[in-house]
């Protein structure tokens, strides 16, 4: 029977449920040489789950058809895995997908932030001081981030704060 | 766009993937007086959210058509909030939904364990010393379960440890 589970795909409504409960839209910007601002927005999308629920991971990288399966993190509770998709060509089908299937929790105000935010990119503003200051405007309003150091650097606060 | 999201009935698999991430089958085993064993069975389905997400339960409500939104705790993250459904009417329900709705993390064992101890609870076999021992050893193979109390106690440890 789980061998038959594990060939099961799944549905979209259940993959948008699962998502409202255990998903996350991230955006962070990150300094790196070589970028011609010195900073690279990097959005992803993941769910974590502990690592005795990979295959449910696995089976959300089949349905969508990109993305990868690794850990998250180890800690006193075990290791915890994440489905991973990260860049823009796999990010607007995405944000297609979550429009096809909305979310129903405010974890869709995220998704509303993470998909203007792959749109500015399409449009390649992330790439101009401007794009790069409104991006991180906008990630400051979304639930749970860590602190945005673009934010915070020297070099930023001037004309962002 | 907010009361339009508030009217939206959800589908099934929706709930059944937002079960899989945050959805409970929980038993618990009381001490009360007024039972001929003194001691009550009482299975729940509870669904815990934070309350900036109670909307999102009462849909969850509306859909069943039963069972009630209340408090589950208040922390310093908060107050959260919780769907949760009771009685075997509803319960059976329940069972029924998810058999039709398949859950796909490891969350499906535990459910498995809940729907045989409500099959047994229809059967009245709770009502025996015997049927009370054997729900006790299925909720001990359960989940994230608390200390179940009437293993504990010293009028049963003899017959089933």
């Amino acid at each position: 029977m789980i061998a038959e589970n594990q060939q099961e795909r799944l549905d979209a409504s259940w993959i948008s449920g699962f998502t409202d409960g255990e998903g996350c839209f991230h955006i962070s910007i990150n300094r790196i040489s070589g970028m011609s601002l010195g900073w690279q927005v990097l959005p992803e999308f993941r769910i974590v789950q502990h690592e005795k629920d990979e295959s449910v991971l696995y089976k959300i990288k089949d349905y969508f058809g990109f993305g990868n399966v690794r850990i998250n993190r180890t800690d006193h509770h075990g290791t915890r895995k994440e489905f991973r998709a990260r860049g823009l060509e796999n990010l607007n089908k995405i944000v297609i997908f979550f429009r096809e299937n909305p979310l129903k929790t405010s974890k869709k105000k995220d998704f509303e932030i993470f998909s203007e935010v792959i749109e500015m990119m399409n449009d390649k503003e992330h790439l101009s001081k401007e794009g790069l200051d409104k991006i991180a405007k906008l990630i400051s309003c979304m639930n749970r981030q860590p602190k945005i150091k673009y934010l915070e650097s020297s070099e930023t606060t001037r004309s962002t704060l």
